[in-house]
């Protein structure tokens, strides 16, 4: 019988050995060691979680807020260190939403079988 | 460089062959195959599903649908093979956000370092 937990800590240790991972933490590091790109960084980062946590609790976003959003999005994108920083978490987010997708996979089939 | 993916289908094989998602299949399976016990389950699941979308779309859920969704609870939790079901969901679903867990964490610990 597998233990899934040792399956989860192979897969944990995998995912930090991989090049998805360690793409990422380059990216990150570059960003933090920057200080005026970690504070524009920092400062879209609150920006989104002040916005998400809006919406989830349904609050309404002013149009000032919507453009507000959309100027620090255009400025982390111009900045070469940040915008390959959130490259990397796409790329990462992606590997991970598949991973998640291939390990619910199980579930998903059994509770359609009879639907 | 290990590759995500296949240790991902890992996890995966590992799932599908694990002590709890047998358990859970087998009592997935018993209720599925009582008709009686299928549509009291599948009335739980329904009215489970429309209060979430309820409350996910910010809609006011109203006492009745509360007090509804609290009979349905009860009334399953007296099936024997419903709730013997409803076990084996909830311990595989700790055992999926443990593992979620685990694999999130070097994410984490990354975003942490310089918050
Ligand atoms: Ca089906
Ligand atoms: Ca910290």
């Amino acid at each position: 019988m597998p233990n899934l937990y040792d399956l989860a800590y192979d897969l944990e240790k995998g995912l930090r050995e991989s090049a998805e991972f360690q793409g990422l933490k380059q990216a990150y590091d570059a960003v933090m060691a920057d200080e005026a790109a970690k504070q524009m960084f920092d400062n879209f980062r609150q920006t989104q979680i002040v916005l998400q946590q809006k919406q989830m609790q349904g609050e309404e976003i002013t149009e000032e807020e919507i453009e507000q959003a959309r100027k620090t999005v255009e400025l982390v994108q111009q900045h070469p260190q940040i915008s390959k920083l959130m490259e990397q978490e796409q790329h990462l987010n992606t590997v991970i939403n598949d991973v998640s997708r291939i390990i619910t996979k199980p579930l998903e089939e059994l509770y359609s079988e009879n639907s």
